[in-house]
């Protein structure tokens, strides 16, 4: 059973993914792609009035987030074409080490274009929240999924 | 000599960054974050219209800039607190292995905060663009810089 554009209709909720944050891939991820201090040291981070102790990269938030989403479709089959991108992406708390992520999607739109008859185009609301069910990052993307042949 | 929020009134441009996109570290951040078959495998990725051949991640993209991003902050000493998200992201075009990034931003606003007398905020416009001139990426971050002492 796959998951067609025509199966994600405006108003449909998903709730998805389990996420443990490790303190050695936040380090690994904020050294390749964000080195920052209060991403990468426990003393620099201690002294950052936003993160108060060492936090992951929001893009690792972000990538963290993507990888509980594709799970997801290919555990249904989703039929995914990639994104076009984001019309919001907010980071609402840090995520810290041992912090355990979960996603709840919502599709906010949905539209067809007769130029790409194949393609159905979703605006999809994304929420990441830790084990104490708190929001830590917010966002809105562009899908595009396949129609139902 | 640091650069504070002071030093980055809007207008402000700046031109850096080089960033030679690898396949394997494409193949690697999709495994990890982003494992859809048009970015970890060749003929998935050909009969994909959207990419045509294997592409990085456009989380990938988004690491890689943040990385230019970080190194050219601190080469010049910015006084980065972080940042609370995004207006947009967009991917405009694929990259692809062996494509070399750099980096376009301006200051789009500049504001303070009573509440917060040592931060600024700022909103940054960032265009990622290919060896070929072409913008790949664009994105309008909200960016939290410490203010002159």
């Amino acid at each position: 059973m796959s998951v067609y554009f025509e199966d994600l209709p405006v108003g449909h909720r998903d709730s998805f993914g389990r996420y443990e944050v490790q303190r050695d891939e936040v380090i690994a991820f904020a050294a390749a792609y964000d080195p920052q201090p209060f991403h990468l040291d426990d003393e620099a981070a201690a002294a950052s009035p936003i993160f108060g102790r060492l936090a992951a990269s929001g893009w690792h938030t972000a990538a963290m987030a993507m990888r509980m989403t594709v799970d997801h479709w290919s555990a249904q089959d989703v039929k995914s074409m990639g994104a076009a991108g984001l019309d919001e992406l907010t980071w609402l708390k840090p995520v810290y080490p041992d912090d355990v992520l979960r996603l709840e999607a919502e599709v906010l739109e949905a539209r067809t274009s007769p130029k790409r008859p194949q393609i159905g185009f979703l605006k999809v609301r994304t929420v990441a929240l830790n084990q104490h069910d708190e929001p830590v990052m917010r966002q809105v993307a562009n899908v595009m999924v396949g129609r139902r042949p």
